[in-house]
């Protein structure tokens, strides 16, 4: 049950953002441009991947089945694809940028001290623009808000992981502006 | 030196802010509405310290100190009472409600799922409404993410803590929406 009275059959971090509107404006402006602008290098699956690595490894059931579920959709891999790269992407067929900054993200996810000029430099070896590097290291310490905002208020979530798959074209679609909380 | 090429003379997350100000944006929003709206029963002095405690945990010197001299301001105290706070507020002449916040605020920085039904009963108990706790849970998440933002990126800020005290009144004054990053 969650920790205060949420609005009833929003999952996830929904039921706060029907609680706070005004601070939900803020959080999706967040989300849409971190990882749906389309000026970006990096592709909308990636970066739903970065943030569904770091949901993982905050053990956050919800947004890591939510952007999953995204994910899968953009990169049109299965959800076994999807696990996989949440136990061990090193030994992904993802490509070594990418690999470079998911390690950034994960050290983010520890805390930001934890990312070393090493893992930025193999970032920078293997392609990764400034740009690229900021926005991993954002989208890493905003998912360790968002996951942190869903369990800290002990938030409800289906558990049937198919729903997020399901799901996944949908939201993709929709954006994170303007989607209706209740569908 | 920062991890990535940032308009210099910038301490802290104004570099990033300046590199990216289109996430800068909603990020300025969520610590505007957060930490300042007065629709909100919680002062603006107990909401910085909420953050100051938190960037405390994440050992964010640029964070705690620059919210940590708003929250100074605020609360018209000096700095060894902040410092006190930051070290061990459970023995400090705050109220149990904001104590009881402030017990939430520091699992929500270890993650959501340390925030406990029995803290959630006693800031209750303490007369803690939803939205307070929502709030509280929210700065905390939040916080979470600027720290890292901050440190992941290896920005620099100035080591003489008086410059933050200094500047408290004028950072609360200005707020967090159209000030100028360079000033």
């Amino acid at each position: 049950m969650p920790h205060i009275k949420l609005p009833e059959g929003l999952p996830g971090i929904r039921g706060p953002m029907a609680f706070s509107p005004e601070t939900a404006k803020p959080l999706n402006e967040l989300a849409e441009i971190l990882l749906r602008d389309d000026n970006n290098s990096l592709s909308r699956g990636d970066r739903e991947l970065i943030g569904t690595y770091v949901s993982a490894l905050n053990d956050c059931f919800f947004c890591q089945n939510a952007h999953g579920g995204i994910a899968q959709h953009y990169l049109q891999c299965d959800i076994n694809f999807i696990d996989q790269v949440k136990a061990d992407f090193r030994s992904m067929p993802l490509s070594d940028k990418l690999k470079a900054l998911l390690e950034i993200a994960g050290s983010v996810q520890k805390g930001g001290k934890y990312v070393t000029t090493e893992q930025v430099d193999a970032a920078k070896a293997n392609g990764a623009t400034d740009k690229e590097i900021h926005d991993t290291v954002l989208i890493a310490a905003a998912f360790c808000m968002f996951n942190r905002y869903v369990d800290g208020l002990a938030t409800e979530a289906p558990r049937d992981r198919q729903i997020y798959v399901d799901r996944g074209p949908r939201r993709a679609a929709e954006g994170y502006l303007n989607f209706d909380l209740y569908k």
